[in-house]
């Protein structure tokens, strides 16, 4: 063991997790100055294909234009401000169109139609185009980004798409979506996340298949985290009883069908790969206490078509976990709220969490520079 | 088309509709300071009958003492403050009794009783009136002022009285009574009211009935805007089919008897007088983003009277088209929550509301140089 | 009457009641510097057994440990803040773990487990005890106090544990609890509980027992208030007929056979001892507008043992009271957060009340000035 892994770091204080300021700040910092996932590009195949999301208070539209490209727009008409859309998903015929005074916009945002304004000799279309939010696709996966002049997504990805390039992330489709609200701050939930020591403590299930000291974590990026762990006596992948009733996901090697990677890709995307499947979480902060987060199952096309596919295996097992953990993750937040609540010591098998501590600091710091 | 017709006005920044303190501000000189309408006189017919009101927090009894004259009360006995009637109407005997320690006023808000006082040498029951808030009647609508030094109800109605004789408004009783709970700001179900051009986007059947672009709008008033509208083909009034199915109010001339008259009396009264029927909005701010408005439809007694009076055209057509606008306003609300949100363009059609804008800072200004 | 009785005083000030500064500062006075009745001795039995208590936000474990000592911690793990413990009772079995990550406590907060810790090699089992809150006991009532020095439990009963010992309160065994949410301050609800003289209005059901003016109060102490009443008529204890129904408590003398004490031990206990059981109220203040109550029932083992014993006679009246009294406390909420709200005259029929608001006027002046 190294010297440095024998130095006690602790937990952050109090407030990061309890103080609305610092949520305040840290949704400006992490959720609208940074990229976050927003949902997957199989969601709106088609032109005109949309679907809502909610950051930070904002309701984004992220929807497919004519020429099948990806973009996002705030979902606020130009005229008086009026929210545009209001169902969840869907689909609009050609042109956004708001419900009041009936304003119209192309797919690309673009303000095509405004009823009576022109007796307003002085009013000009191409001034009121939507607002528009930046958007990217990493192998099936959207992101968006409402930062003025965002840095490009590849930066914050880093070697992520080469990593998990074999997974080919873009042919699997959604299966599952459940969607669970956490009486917890976002960061409490990847740090729970990140470590396994509570494994056998809080998820004899789960403890079963995998060894929970056997996690083979990557050095801590700066806006990642993560490792990967194998599976326990023939466990073959996280499932009820461990046992795979998939097929290997086709561009996996030998080393890549035994393992699971997990990664937490800041701020708001939780990346479960195993052999067969691909889990995501993706965050979405509603309040310093108060976390809502979408889990979603995503499968192999050729499987899902077979006639005896079957995921509930592999869903209820994930589904089980996760309740164990938000518990766990609200009872966190309570204590921490207390006054009693002292920074405490963290050991080494919780060295990720330290990182993301440090980058959470990090962030702060540069942000009171500027 | 005039000059200053062409120049673009946009609508008000973010904070007179997102901000508690602006909320807080706008209570205190709109509904403190100024006179609302706070119900109508054939709600209290005898001695003692009573209404409460909540008006930015503050619950009154508006009541009728033994001389027939309509009266308002803070609802706060003198003794130790108690909130003495919970009941939002109903009938006194003679007298308010507080349900705490029997502290008893007159109707007309004198103490007359106060158990085991006189004990206390210095005690004199002349110091502890009820708190009155100032009261009027217009035409049959009860009219209050929680100023200290309210100015006449008079000035503030300007020429309405007069302009509106015709319909004979306290002749009307009431029929029906429905409560809305919008989640908007209490401005914008004002700048609702004063535009109809949503109307052929929004409310497809008002739209049958009414030509949008066809309003005869006054100049707008420092304390009231409004103007007044005809009928398409052969419609005779709003309600479901356009059909009329009572006699016209008894003083319309042949002008009156074909048009309806919207009038946004600042700050909480939306005046709808039709040939056949009385339709008025008060509007009860509860929150920045939180209005409770009252609807209620008023007929002629001796219509009311006859065997197969009909009120349900009128009631179903103005119950939906209130449903729409309600939804629209939640709409704008949330989306003026946005930071994407600016202060867009007015057009031609839209006049009135930048006069009611142009009020809203007016008052602002005033407030602010006092 | 004396000249002192003559003299107007007047009830608080509207902050005192509507400020939630002032409640937070309150909170910090009365509820976290002092001591407070958390409970009852036989609820917890024996060693591990336990219960929670919320104050001021503060989740608080009591329990008896191996040596049958009462204690209390706050609910908090040292490890990353946890809430260890979420059921409101129950029994450990000889130790407090952790559902996270299963660090492990004696019952007497002692660190005695913590997985992988030692592989951080400054870690000391000794520096992490779960924290600490003081406890006492008397007469079978529990006491906390969360100050870090508290001052002793017996300085602030001062003379109560000689004046009440005849009622043999550790003897006394729990029946009923019945909890009750009031939209009231705390010091309303004390208020209430210090005067009768609202008894002939509120209370008809028990006004037919007592006699309203009868009062025997103690001059006021600086840590509680009180006095004894006695019967009307033949009326020998408080229930729905005046009938008593079980024998007189082993240790009464003649004269405390024949009436009630009634005392408010500051800040949350209200102590109501009857001739033949006891009557106990703990305030759990939750806002500056809402207090949570528990009133508790408790009885003689002995007459409980009894095939027919009977306790709904005083329940029924007393719960029927509890109500009534909780909806004027909710009434003069509402009342005194009203602008129109003016301290008022006391009676000389609630000068305990005065006595009562010195009290929180002392405590204020003194923390201003430390």
């Amino acid at each position: 063991m190294s010297a440095q892994a024998i130095s006690v770091t602790r937990t952050l204080p109090q407030r990061y997790y309890t103080d609305p300021e610092v949520f305040r700040e840290e949704m400006e910092r992490f959720y609208c100055q940074t990229w976050i996932c927003a949902g997957r590009a199989d969601q709106i195949p088609h032109p005109g294909d949309y679907f809502l999301r909610e950051v930070s208070g904002e309701s984004i539209i992220v929807t497919r234009d004519q020429s099948g490209k990806i973009g996002a727009f705030y979902n606020v008409c130009r005229h008086r401000g009026t929210r545009m859309c209001s169902q969840p998903q869907g689909s609009f015929a050609g042109r956004i169109q708001c419900p009041y005074h009936g304003w119209t916009y192309g797919l690309d945002g673009r303000l095509i139609g405004a009823p009576h304004m022109e007796e307003a000799g002085s009013f000009c279309r191409d001034e009121y185009p939507l607002n528009r939010v930046a958007a990217g696709v990493w192998d099936g996966n959207i992101f968006i980004n409402l930062a003025a002049r965002p840095e490009p997504l590849e930066k914050q990805l880093a070697e992520l798409p080469e990593k998990f390039a074999a997974w080919r992330m873009q042919d699997l489709r959604l299966h599952k979506r459940l969607v669970y609200d956490v009486k917890a701050n976002w960061k409490l939930i990847i740090l729970n996340y990140n470590e396994c020591l509570h494994c056998p403590v809080l998820h004899p299930t789960l403890n079963r298949l995998t060894n929970y000291l056997g996690a083979d974590n990557e050095t801590p990026q700066p806006t990642y985290v993560g490792g990967a762990m194998g599976f326990k006596g023939d466990a073959e992948t996280m499932s009820i009883d461990g046992k795979r009733r998939r097929d290997y996901l086709p561009g996996l090697n030998e080393d890549e069908r035994h393992k699971v990677c997990y990664y937490a890709i800041y701020p708001n995307f939780l990346l479960s790969l195993h052999p067969d499947y691909m889990m995501a979480h993706t965050l979405w902060p509603k309040a310093v206490n108060h976390t809502q987060v979408i889990c979603e199952w995503h499968f192999h096309p050729q499987q899902m078509a077979k006639p005896d596919f079957q995921a509930n295996d592999a869903i209820d097992f994930w589904d089980l976990t996760n309740r164990e953990d938000w518990g766990i993750s609200e009872l966190s937040q309570l204590g921490i709220s207390s006054r009693a609540y002292k920074p405490g010591p963290y050991s080494t098998r919780e060295q990720l969490l330290h990182a993301f501590d440090e980058v959470v600091l990090a962030r702060e710091r540069e942000a009171k520079r500027t």
